[in-house]
């Protein structure tokens, strides 16, 4: 039996506590449960908490304590496991000290292993399945592409001697979504880049300040985090990133001035656009680890419409592998946002978990 | 310390101790070899056997003896794995005494996997990943897609609950390669269909005997494997599957007598690819297991050249999950055949089945 502990229970916490209570996962158990400001751990038998009653359970909880609830898992007579479902850079510097305290740790969140290389080389110098030499594992699948096998296949890669050449991918469900509908051989849907993204917002399929997702910060962690597994240390502060947020608005103070005059750079989109078609292409939003050429980034770039990134669909994430044993390419598509997928990437990590721990 | 035997060391077994050699697999310890002439076992220390000069010391081995070489590695104080890597009936069907007897199993080859139904009972009756209840395991990604994460993504998406509904997918390499250049929208190369075969046969695509690749009975095991790890217990015997072998030439006596008449029913297949081709469509030979409306089979059908299918290229596979969490489709794409990646399959099994011995 393996004893989890959930941190953050938005919607990515909700969602695995749901496919964890539909599936009755025998060997899985949830122990204790926190957000920001409540905390609820079980007995001194860790027994299972309730996952019918947990939000109430939670409500009526102690004040929240990160401390407290790390040493509470730690100490447990079976392996112990955190799920951090935060996007807290604050929670990520804690994963070193719950590694060596022998809790493993599973997250979908990207800081620790897309922020600063001396935290990651931390975390990697611990957790056995990234070399380390403690006790405890850290899985983070859902880092890269939700629930898509990618970093799964990466290691695979790695451990069983191919070489990784290059890895490139549309790494965003929303700048997918954007560029699918702007940007298509059969016409796309018409409207200018502006509308795109205003459209996109309505749909909440961009963060609250689209910038966010414009700037291609998002896709520069999890190229990052692609990267380091494939043996690049590549560093955020220095990676090359192609900020498509027009310049005169990358100060503008509100996300509402950005919206009110993004249309005014509509023209220069459009001519990005027209130009490609002329060549029979289209533009995608891409993030690329070059791990011999040096020339690892995030950029918008153009593809031939035979290319399996031109034809992607919906806000659908596409990475595509290309190694000594793939030199054409081992593609991997599908949904790469959403609570469910995010969800299932984190519980097929805890599984992964719970079969090496526990054997047979 | 995990000991590996090797049963079969034709192209893929060669690749197998090619791979562990350069990578130095320091957890993987190569202690028998045989093929269907002679074996080579390691001492009574179970020390590693030459990775440098197998080839030798197999030649001046002793008479090949499946029963000694079962009983020798199930006799090892650590855990033990048999890789098959030979097509055999007669070898699959010792797969459950060797699980029975603790020595788990890792194999490319599809017999024990897509064949009776009894067969497969009995194995995963005892392969604790396959949720039996012996102390070995039974792991065979490279039975479909070669390494293709396609099995290892399926058990995932299964064990957390998530429901399939379709598994679809060009599943041969071989009817990929003579599918996307027989009939494509930018015209396909325009051959003929049976000078493609012909091209395929001399490039060594194709079985000896081409009608071992066109009478689909190698998609149909793939797509009985699939389907049985989706919950579907098909069965090759009643599975339906479109022989695309022209029927007039399905008794002809030898592959010669077949190649030489094949341009006579070229214009039935003309016919069919330029009725695809009128309404914007291309010919696909694909399997498909529906979980729940039991269309399961493999057949010849047409897709419309917006489809991931359509745009396929060389001799890829690409298979294509469509479930709950993914409604629009999980799609794994890439070279599905070949030594380099179905050893780099059995390796990554190989892998698993180490880390969940050792734990950590």
């Amino acid at each position: 039996m393996v004893n989890v502990g959930i941190v953050g229970v938005g919607l990515v916490g909700s969602e695995l506590l749901s496919q964890l209570k539909a599936t009755g996962a025998k060997r899985l158990k949830v122990v204790g449960l926190t957000n920001s400001k409540k905390m609820v751990l079980s007995d001194t038998e860790y027994s299972s908490l309730s996952l019918t009653e947990w939000k109430n359970d939670l409500e009526n909880g102690v004040p929240a304590d990160l401390a407290v609830f790390a040493k509470y898992l730690s100490e447990a007579k079976d392996h112990s496991v955190i799920v951090d479902c935060t996007a807290s850079d604050a929670v990520a510097q804690l994963y070193p000290s719950w590694l060596k305290a022998g809790v493993s740790v599973v997250t979908p969140n990207k800081k620790g292993f897309s922020g600063p290389l001396s935290l990651y080389n931390e975390i990697r110098s611990v957790a056995a399945n990234l070399g380390g030499s403690g006790k405890a594992l850290a899985y983070h699948e859902s880092t890269v592409g939700a629930g898509l096998p990618v970093l799964a296949t990466l290691s695979d890669l790695v451990k069983t001697g191919d070489e990784i050449e290059t890895i490139e991918g549309i790494f965003s469900g929303t700048l997918s979504y954007l560029f699918n509908n702007f940007s298509s051989l059969s016409g796309g849907n018409g409207a200018p880049f502006s509308e795109n993204v205003k459209v996109a917002k309505e749909l909440g399929y961009t963060e609250p300040d689209p910038r966010d997702d414009l700037n291609g910060m998002d896709v520069a962690r999890k190229v990052t985090i692609c990267g380091r597994l494939a043996g690049v240390d590549l560093d955020l502060s220095t990676l090359a990133v192609e900020n498509i947020v027009p310049e005169p608005l990358q100060g503008v103070s509100t996300a509402d001035e950005f919206m009110a005059k993004l249309p005014e750079f509509d023209d220069h989109f459009t001519k990005l656009n027209e130009e490609a078609k002329k060549d029979g292409q289209v533009l995608r939003y891409v993030g690329l680890v070059d791990v011999k050429g040096g020339k690892s980034g995030v950029k918008l770039i153009r593809y031939p419409g035979s290319h399996p990134f031109a034809s992607l669909q919906g806000s659908d994430n596409i990475i595509k592998f290309t190694t000594k044993y793939f030199p054409n390419g081992l593609i991997i598509q599908g949904a790469g946002a959403g609570a469910a997928v995010t969800s299932f990437g984190i519980y097929s990590d805890l599984l992964k978990i719970q079969e090496r721990v526990e054997g047979f």
